[in-house]
This record gives structure tokens, sequence and C-alpha cells, in this order.
């Protein structure tokens, strides 16, 4: 069982790109219910509070922290295996929210995203450092849009090359795990745009291998932290 | 003479981007001093107030929302024909500010940067919707990483696929403008890392043609908005 929480309140892509838009949220006598794409995989995003995909929610940052928190404390998410939080850029509100909320439930760790340039890198190294002030576990990097092989003559280019060394050589400095990189590959936009799984629509597609090893060691490192975490107990 | 003012306070990537990384802002009589790339072109951004790059600013709505003010107040900018103000994407605490603090100087407008694909549309339309409800006139909106030309077999790709007819069909659709189309070139990442202007070191890439028609197209709207002004005065 799955759960799917997007915390980009002011830009939600979550239910777009899992084919639910125009799906809305239920009242039950238990909270809120997610909306369901397959019966283990429950999501929640202010998307489905809205009347049109096209409304901004032009908040500031306290009435963020408060869906967010009505998120965590009255949506039935049933039981679950995984909760995952996607959360926008930066280092702010939505971040200090759940890291505060989730505190006494021990998250596992954060996944971070990048692209292959040192502007991009720049900004990933902050969101490290604000793991570490937080003591958030870092599962690892992942390394996105890394390279592109035309379709017409094969041959690969760098399209934001790693000016410095890319992903690898910043989780090298700093001593984090590189999760993998993932390829530009022009399916994975049409994909996220119909709401459809990449993985399934392009079984064959290097990206799809690229992904399926990067949640398999995300799967590893939970697997291996709660063992640890009930040897403690 | 120009202005420009990075209002992404967890995520400056300015400094870098203009070859400004590790200088610092210097307070004068009259306030803060901006930092010059060349004579008529000065910066302001929290990266200059960091003591390393990698530094994150965990700061929630409120003091993101006092640094925005004092950028504005208290910094000696000078005799400005342009202040061009970078926020980050979103519709909260950074865009509210800057137009609530500037609403007594008559914003020109606001330049929205979208890339082909819907689920990036979808966010831009949130912008467009920001802009309408605080009545900022929206100057354009300009498409980035508008495909791709393979240097080798010189083809080319939609890496982001434009499945809903891109930024163009969506300014037909909103009545906005479309103020140009950027291609994607691994020459503009490399220029951004490195601290140099893309525009000179590649003057024959048709990306450079695009930035400089769209540069023209916002100073045209800039000199009428002035003129029609002067008018009304």
């Amino acid at each position: 069982q799955v759960a799917l929480l997007d915390i980009d309140i002011c830009g939600p892509s979550i239910p777009k790109m899992m084919g639910l838009e125009g799906e809305q949220v239920h009242q039950s006598g238990s909270g809120w219910s997610p909306v369901y794409v397959e019966e283990n995989l429950g999501v929640m995003s202010v998307g489905f509070l809205l009347s049109s995909p096209d409304d901004a929610v032009i908040w500031r940052g306290p009435k963020k922290n408060g869906l967010i928190k009505q998120f965590l404390r009255d949506v039935d998410w049933g039981e679950i295996d995984y909760l995952i939080v996607d959360t926008p850029p930066g280092t702010s509100d939505e971040h200090l929210s759940v890291v505060q909320y989730l505190s006494a439930a021990h998250i596992d760790g954060a996944v971070i995203i990048t692209t292959p340039q040192e502007v991009s890198l720049q900004d990933v190294r902050k969101e490290i450092s604000f793991c570490r002030k937080v003591k958030l576990p870092i599962i690892g990097v992942v390394e996105n849009m890394s390279g592109f092989i035309c379709p017409k003559c094969k041959k690969e280019s760098q399209i934001f090359p790693p000016t410095t060394g890319g992903a690898e050589k910043m989780c090298q400095n700093l001593n984090v795990s590189l999760l993998g990189k993932v390829p530009l590959d022009p399916q994975i936009g049409k994909s996220c745009d119909r709401g459809q799984s990449f993985l399934s629509e392009a079984p064959e597609s290097p990206a799809t291998s690229s992904y399926r090893n990067i949640i398999q060691r995300i799967q590893e490192y939970c697997d291996q932290h709660h063992f640890q975490e009930e040897k403690i107990i």
C-alpha cells in the first residue's frame, strides 16, 4: 500500500501526472478519503480541492502549513507501507512543516532530485544542508535529465551539461548516495501530460530501467532502516 | 541602467549565473550597494549575504518577506531604467510581497516563463490567474526548452513535447502575448554554470536571436507603457 501526498500547494502537478485531473476528495466518517489510482495507490493533493485546474492558490506560508497539517491529520490513509511526500523546491514552509509534523513518526529519509548542471547542484547542496540541519536522513540523490539519445542518429547529447561533474561528483564530495541517473526521454513528458505510467508505456526505455533500479534502491534502504529500528526496539 | 533583484530566497541562482559567486554586499552611507556585473548592471541576491554558496536559508514566509522588503527599501539602486525581479515558481509569499511592496511604484508587468509540456502550462495558468487577481499586467509568456537540434544529425527533437499545443495555444486561449520560444542549446547551461553571458558566448545560436527578439519585445512593451502613463499624467 502506497500513499502519495503532494505538498506543492501553489503548483500541484500530481493530479495531472497520475491521471486524476477532475477528481474530488470525498469526506468520510473517518476524514478525507484519498483519490485512488489503483487499489494500492492513494493520492492527496490540493489539486483535488480546486474547482478548476487553472485556479491559483494564492496563499502565504501559514495557510499552506495549515493545509499540510490537515493532509497529515485528517486524511484517512488507511494502513500504508509507504507515504511518499512530493515537495516543491526550496527549504521553507512546506519542508519545515512536513518534517516537524512527521517528527514523531520517524521519516525514513529524503530523496533529492537534481539535474546535471552546477546551477541545480547548488540548490541541491542547500537541500542537503537543510536535511542535515533538521536531522532528516538522506536516502540519496537522483540525477534527472542526464543526457539525451537522438532518436534519429542514436548519438548522445548532454543537453544540461554536468560542467562540475554532475550529481555523481557532488554525492562523492558530500558523502551522499547517488541512487541513479534518469536519461531524457520525450516519452516521459508525454506520459506525465497524459497521466499514464511511463513504466508501463515505455517498458523498453533506458529511463524505465533506471527508474526501476532507483525504486529498488529506495526499497532496500527502507527495509534496512526498518530492520535496524526493530533491532533497537 | 538595469537592476536585477533575485527574490528566490531559498534557491538563489543569480549570483552563479551572473559570474558573481563569492561577491559580498557592501554597506554604504545610503544603504546596501548592489554588486555590479558591469557599470550598467547591478545585482542583489541573498546569495551575497551567505558565507558559502552551499549554505541553506531555512526561513518561513515572514522572514523571506522581511528580506524582500529590505532589498527594495535599503538597497541603494541609484538611478535605474529597469528593475528586473526574478522570483521562484509559485503564487505565494515572494510574489505577494513584491507586488504589494511595489504597488505604489506601478510595476510594468510580469514576464512568465514556461516549458512546452502541459504539466508546466498548468502551473503557468495559475501564475496568469495570480497576475489577474492582483491586477498585475502580463507583458507576455516565454516558452523555454522548445525543441532540440541534434548537433550531430541536425534533426530536431521535442524533448519536452507540447502535447496540448505548448505556450502558443495557451497564450491564444488566455489572450496573453507569446514573447518567443527559446530552443534548447547545451551552451545555455554551460554559460549559466560559468557565469558568462550566453549572448556573447554563442552569438550565432538560434537561442541568441530568440533571446534578442524577446528582449526587444519587452522593451517595446515598457516604452509604450511609459508613453501611455505620461499621456495620462
